[in-house]
């Protein structure tokens, strides 16, 4: 054995002579004062928890119960199924009443809805024929004619505005694992469509045909196949290009080649068969409005457990971004909703976005969609950033989640398991926010969409939710 | 200015003074030795050329038309398109006539075929109603009743066995730019099939199902809805995870797609029509037989211009591996087919496999395929090898190319495109071998698949190809 004394000694004057090496983490500052005066720094990516958090930080990382409730809320989200079951209205799915519109996001009120939001609900009155004319339903909503709800707060899930009423199809899918059922409305295609707050007659043609024609194919279509297995079509998706929020062409594809024996045999006109199949196969978002209550049941499954501080819904109204966490059950914690930067159709720019809309952000409440985007390279033509951002974005959420997921792996990422979970306590701890990648809104009432981009949640949301937390805490825990 | 004597003396005084830091290249013995002995050592990929072709080479490479005679080759190649025009029968398409056969890869006779060959030969014979039993089949076979040819010889492809008779229904792709045509059989889906070598009563009740429905029917189906884009199909299939010759996934259901409104709309009953459905829907390997004549296209336009040292044509008959140059016409460049390694079905083994065989290493040729593996990372799952395997393979295949595809792009290599154009000069003067994954099949005849891996072509092909480039040279070049 060498002498411990003389080594300690050695090691004392290599630290006189030596030329020193500097680890730094936290504000950067202090790396850029060091490698000014040519010292060899190595910077951690250790930033400070959000200001003010640090006492609820203490007590919630202190509950007895987080480990193991967090752990239950992973299991459950992973071990969650989804089966398309049925295609039914939302009348008869949800008991939705006359009168009755749910939307996207936490819940609102007409006076602070913002433009494609009310273009949407203006669509919708048009829609069910409660109005004649734009005009007649704007004036009807803002005098409270009309009741309206979140989707969150029936377990439905609806893209952008997420508007639903009573006449609107639905997809029913099933969690048979948990016995969880949840619902989304039927995916319109892209541009001038009601879930981007457009409402000409175009939009309510269209929504019309779906009505009559669509929906009635669908559900026959499903009720003949049988259940049609939503979790595996996203696994494969994963593998071919998607991450299942913005890119949905494989799914979409999946989705109708699933759904073709039910559809091209069903009790139905072959034009209308035709169109239908026409219409579903050019829509590369077809597959978004199954994905999305798939997502949905996944974070039903965790919700609910006591201590768990994994957020089990994001969703936005296009004001307010509002998260929900397991073990603080059904309160909202709002901020508002951020303008997302990204890429524009056509001649439209910035100046023209509305903040962020829509309940699709459940995908990455899942571990999908935005935190999938090293899955999904070539989805950076299509919301901005580039590839090493889309595998950074991935990498990135592996920091703020509980789990990876094991059925839906990213390949280039050795098929790691997409990261899972999103814990309220990590995201304080770090500061680093949820990625989320999102169609974007035209700001004016009836314009459509506009583009689409890369956004993250207000930062507020996280520690107002840990807050809520740490009261939720009784001590002594038994 | 400094003083350059003086500079230069202190570089001397360096060299006597500093650790010296050594490049090495070839011999790896070399750098071995080196870090051995402590010296850093810098290894670069450099080899030296294929043992005696130094003469042929130097005399290549001063052929003062190959530069331009490349260039010429490699836009031709990617300028090319591949419409998928009519589905018409074998003896219409080719004026195949009664009794000749056409084959995979270069020209072959019976008693040199191997199993699987032997098999799908056995199997045609079978289909076309020529024996009654597969005895009778093979001994007339082997007495010489039968005339065989290369499918390239009629610029025609066939995956694996790639044995056409003349009642088989075959795909008619056009390139419109170059005004090329060409042809390949439809895909009987995996396993137990005749490309194979399996020709049990499942085997030629399928092949004359596809003869009597499924070929009028999409005879019918592309009629009616017009040319389907191929070429864009390949590109966008390269964005969703498939590289085209393993893996065609989303290839399929995008051919799928396309193809759909003109089935549904075919003159036959729904529940034929809904088989045809399901049988193309099932078929993950469905775009395989578009995707291999895209590409012959491709080679095709690339074929015979004086001086090139282009590849236009890599093909295996289960016995040789041929090659065939642009600048060379017609005369293959053949070796021994190699056994490919790989991953197995079931309880098949390395000791089940065929050497390689197929015409389906046109993809290769022409950019895609194991060329494109870094687009596919999960193709890793199908034919062995692991991620980094699948990036590193397309990224060799850059030093032995003579383009990058501008339509064809690989996202995670940020969208660059992919390797095109094999040069015989490179692949000589390197070493490195093109990179071919492929479907096995089972030795014994009338086995069918075994499994899927990664082969390359024998190396001897190529020098001998550059020889002949050599010879063509008539100096002095005009």
């Amino acid at each position: 054995m060498s002498d411990p004394l003389r080594s300690a000694a050695a090691d004392l004057h290599g630290l006189l002579t030596n030329d020193p090496v500097v680890a730094t983490s936290g504000v950067g500052l202090f790396a850029d004062a060091l490698r000014d005066q040519a010292v060899a720094v190595t910077e951690t990516d250790w930033q400070p928890p959000m200001d003010g958090t640090e006492d609820d930080l203490a007590a919630v990382l202190a509950d007895r119960r987080r480990v193991a409730a967090n752990a239950l809320a992973a299991q459950r989200m992973t071990a969650s199924t989804a089966a398309l079951v049925d295609v039914v209205q939302a009348r008869d799915a949800l008991g939705l009443e006359a009168g009755t519109f749910l939307h996207a996001g936490p819940p609102l009120e007409w006076e602070r809805a913002s433009g494609p939001m009310q273009g949407a609900l203006i669509g919708a009155v048009l829609f069910e024929g409660l109005a004649d004319t734009a005009g007649e339903a704007e004036r009807q909503l803002a005098s409270g004619a009309y009741e309206f709800e979140p989707c969150h707060h029936r377990d439905a899930v609806g893209p952008m505005a997420g508007v639903v009423s009573p006449s609107m199809w639905l997809y029913e899918l099933r969690d048979e694992v948990h016995g969880n059922t949840s619902w989304s409305s039927l995916n319109e295609g892209l541009g001038k469509v009601l879930r981007y707050g457009a409402y000409n007659d175009e939009v309510i043609d269209r929504l019309h045909w779906m009505t009559r024609i669509l929906g009635p194919l669908l559900q026959q279509a499903v009720r003949s196949i049988g259940p049609v297995d939503i979790t595996a079509i996203i696994a494969q998706m994963l593998q071919m290009g998607d991450e299942g929020h913005n890119r949905n062409r494989a799914g979409s594809l999946m989705l109708l080649r699933e759904l073709l024996p039910g559809l091209i045999q069903a009790d139905g006109s072959s034009s209308d068969i035709a169109d239908a199949v026409r219409f579903s196969g050019a829509n590369e978002h077809f597959f978004l409005n199954l994905g999305m209550p798939a997502c949905k049941l996944a974070t039903l499954a965790a919700h609910g457990i006591p201590g768990s501080s994994i957020v089990t819904t994001m969703a936005r109204n296009g004001t307010d971004f509002g998260i929900r966490v397991s073990g603080t059950g059904d309160q909202w914690f709002i901020g508002p909703a951020q303008t997302p930067q990204g890429l524009f159709l056509g001649d439209y720019g910035p100046e023209d976005a509305n903040p962020d809309i829509g309940d699709s952000a459940i995908t990455e409440t899942a571990g999908i969609g935005g935190f999938a985007m090293a899955a999904a390279p070539a989805i950076v033509k299509f919301v901005g950033g580039d590839v090493p951002f889309a595998l950074e974005a991935t990498q990135l959420m592996y920091e703020i989640t509980e789990t990876e997921h094991p059925m839906f792996q990213v390949p280039i990422l050795e098929f790691r398991g997409t990261p899972t979970g999103i814990d309220v306590t990590k995201v304080v701890r770090t500061g680093i926010l949820p990625q989320i990648n999102t169609g974007m809104a035209g700001a004016v009432a009836g314009t459509g969409q506009v583009g689409a981009g890369l956004v993250t949640p207000p930062a507020e949301c996280f520690p107002a939710a840990l807050a809520a937390l740490r009261r939720a805490i009784s001590w002594p825990i038994s």
